[in-house]
């Protein structure tokens, strides 16, 4: 798609003003881990079970009184796509998204609850991307994607900014270090740029590591051939783009891959712990955290970034010791 | 124990406002039920995972400063006991635990890792309250009931008093009916005082309905002798106390009971729905709704009192279909 602009801190500001004015913010707890109290967001407890919903509104509230007319494509295995449907619903816009058939039935039936409608499509055969394409060019649709967008973008980093303010007020400072989970970079780019001062470390399932190695090579490098399976349904992306990389680049952020052992342990932590519902790619951050592969020090926000679980794999989650 | 005085809706709102220098309100959440959308409070997201510190912190401060010197004596499968050394670890006071040897590890090891001294007991062969009786006069050490006590009952309640303003800035409206976890009362008969307008529904496992009968009976029955095996361990009282039954009483209240496939059901709700992880004791109110065994309507607000599970028992709850 073409580019129009790049994505800013100011446009994370204008997001967060907006989405304050509909949504409050997601809880902020703090726990210890090694004895360094750590603060954690808590993204799986809006109201679609991830951040999603904040891109979405962003993008969705950008569009004029003719595009919301004809519509939104979205593809997505999941979150997204309730993303969108949340914000499509609020605003009278219709939704089609292209989703794969082995998306998690919760992801699936909660779109479907919200009026979406979806073309399904396998992930082995065909491409996402072409199938919405001609969807959206058939029916003058936008193609709104997942994290390839400067309103996407923005709109996600204001996860940082109600950080920011909550930290603050429970006395824990700003963010020296934010730890993300990574499918795309969406989220990850737009909380780099609501958080100027702060480190940023982006998490993806071993094998899925695609931002990590580009960051390090300073060139996009895409996932390998025949990645491994991952219970991380909501960070397989097998390229990151342009606009996240960039920004995630500048800002001289690290990757850090971890097992799947790593982040159901943390999927377990977190209900022992903070008493939360975590999917799989919404505890990689955690995990890297709990693993040692990130350094543990105040001022640390770890982004919990989505909870929609299929029960049967969560309770293995919670079963494997 | 003698009892000094009744609590009161006064001593309720007291009581909110000294919680809330101190602690956030915990999230109330909305999700429909058959169409009709209903308030959940989530006190399992609280510092220890359940209400029980609410109760703690209006008890203890109430302390002058000779008894706080001589510490605090309680008996509690878990939430209580956390609730405890919570408030007396915030205190400076020394607090000893009676707590039965098959209690949540969980529970256990979050009360001993905020300072509690913990006093190992039989729940088949032994009594606490002897054991904790005799702990407190041998250290004049105050006791501190989980339940039968004015203060620990308007502590609980204001958790009533948090949920009529957050329902009332979400644009429910006051709550026309609470559905709440049964053990002893204490949070129950709270609510009752917090919300004089609202019809009060208490929720306890089947077998260990004994505040419903003695509603019923408008008496007050105990347990019968072996009740069943529940996995509700922070409802497992055997006999409901005179205050907490005689407000409950006085306002027409009534009892629900739910079975043990209801509460693992309303467990995995929660998972799906709010991605919240709820204790089984916890989660009985919503399981009395969802299995119908309760009204729905507008302005329905429902107490999701804990969340501090074991995980083997909660991945079996998960798994169950």
């Amino acid at each position: 798609m073409t580019i129009l602009r790049q994505p800013t801190g100011a446009g994370v500001r204008d997001a967060a003003a907006k989405i304050a004015r509909i949504l409050p913010p997601t809880p902020l707890f703090t726990a210890e881990i090694k004895g360094v109290p750590i603060a954690f967001k808590a993204e799986s407890l809006q109201p679609v079970g991830a951040f999603k919903l904040r891109g979405a509104w962003h993008r969705l509230t950008a569009l004029d009184d003719a595009a919301r007319a004809r519509g939104v494509v979205a593809f997505s295995s999941g979150n997204h796509a309730q993303g969108i449907a949340w914000a499509a619903k609020r605003l009278g816009i219709a939704a089609t998204i292209v989703m794969p058939r082995d998306a998690p039935r919760v992801k699936r039936e909660a779109t479907l609850a919200m009026g979406a409608e979806i073309v399904d499509y396998d992930r082995a055969t065909e491409s996402r991307e072409l199938i919405a394409g001609r969807l959206a060019e058939a029916r003058g649709a936008t193609l709104v994607p997942s994290f390839d967008d400067p309103w996407i973008i923005e709109g996600q980093g204001s996860v940082g900014v109600e950080a920011v303010a909550q930290m603050q007020a429970a006395g824990l400072g700003s963010p020296v270090r934010a730890i993300v989970p990574c499918g795309g970079g969406g989220l990850a780019s737009g909380i780099a740029l609501a958080l100027p001062g702060a480190a940023i470390t982006v998490v993806e399932p071993e094998g899925w590591d695609d931002m990590r190695r580009s960051l390090e090579a300073s060139w996009i490098e895409p996932v390998g051939p025949n990645p491994p399976p991952t219970a991380c349904d909501s960070l397989m992306t097998t390229r990151v783009s342009t606009l996240t990389f960039d920004v995630l680049s500048r800002r001289d952020a690290t990757g850090v891959a971890v097992s799947e052992a790593e982040t159901a342990a943390a999927q377990r932590w977190a209900a022992e712990r903070l008493r939360l519902v975590i999917e799989p790619g919404g505890a990689v951050a955690l995990a890297a955290v709990l693993a040692g592969k990130v350094p543990i020090e105040p001022g640390t926000l770890v982004i919990l970034s989505g909870g929609n679980v299929d029960l049967a794999g969560y309770a293995r989650a919670m079963n494997a010791t």
